[in-house]
């Protein structure tokens, strides 16, 4: 990835974040980045190019913001910050999950978009169940449904957080709350 | 609530899950149900009441489908019963999640969504919460947090099964997954 494309997916997703993905035209993403549409085109194709890499791009800031916390002293501290990363006041993420809650919401209106989320979902999936791995309490060979179950849950506590029904401490409590009840065993040494 | 106002919310659901909530028209909604605008204003007053009262809508249709498995043997079962009746195989759940879904996203970038969401969030909580308590399992005062969990996931859910993401089974397995080590002790009993 060039520093010119950074730029423009950037720019996809403030743009994607301020006025949704309906609608949304090419030439719009780059009159926010600042080049021509023809570069755009060269880089992404169409359209469903630039938003799938706008997905993949989306993924990887996150799970660069996510790698600040991962020096936890446990697994299992280092699976929360994973989780804990993706909900947070800053404005990269929040940009970031405004653009991935929108892409995910139009998906059921426009197919196209479909496998694009399908491909970033498993990433982000799979990050998360090597994660849940290193606890070793993901047992029972369900560590994919677990891990499935975990960024499910964080992108229905998203959708709450971006549209203000919860605050960011609560949706980072209710992902400790959850974390905690799905990997430790519940009411008892807790 | 009146016949014909349940028939103009029905006829709201389908609209939105047809075409999405930004654009919808009272109009459109009124031709849909086969109603004269005007009747639709004289019973929800604007927009933004037809869409609060469409949430409010779809959510007691879904709960009126819950109960049909609310005769579990235990109280997990009737748990259990009560997350599944959101994701299945029925035309009305699937119109109305898709519905949801989509002014659950709309509420990011329309602020006047937001406490009608919330409001009846907090109703859908509170079922889920009761029903929570009769396992006798959330225990430690957080049966709160854990009901916002599991309906958070269950969105989550929700926005992969209708964007073709996962299956109707594979959502269903992952409620159970989730269910099953949020209430029960984790890798002991099961």
């Amino acid at each position: 990835m060039t520093q010119r494309q950074d730029t423009i997916l950037q720019a996809a997703a403030r743009c994607i974040a301020r006025q949704g993905v309906r609608g949304l035209r090419v030439h719009d993403v780059a009159a926010e980045a600042g080049v021509s549409t023809s570069l755009l085109y060269y880089h992404f194709t169409d359209r469903d190019g630039l938003l799938a890499a706008t997905l993949d791009h989306i993924n990887d800031v996150a799970a660069g913001h996510r790698l600040d916390g991962a020096s936890g002293e446990t697994a299992l501290d280092r699976l929360e910050a994973l989780l804990l990363g993706e909900i947070r006041d800053d404005d990269d993420i929040h940009t970031g999950s405004i653009a991935w809650n929108e892409l995910r919401a139009t998906a059921v209106f426009e197919t196209g978009l479909r496998g694009p989320l399908a491909h970033t979902t498993a990433t982000w999936n799979s990050r998360v169940r090597a994660a849940l791995d290193e606890t070793g309490t993901g047992t029972g060979g369900d560590s994919d449904q677990l891990a499935a179950v975990l960024t499910a849950m964080i992108e229905g506590l998203s959708g709450r957080w971006l549209g203000g029904e919860i605050s960011t401490d609560q949706a980072r409590t209710l992902i400790r709350t959850a974390v905690h009840r799905i990997i430790t065993p519940t009411g008892k040494s807790t």
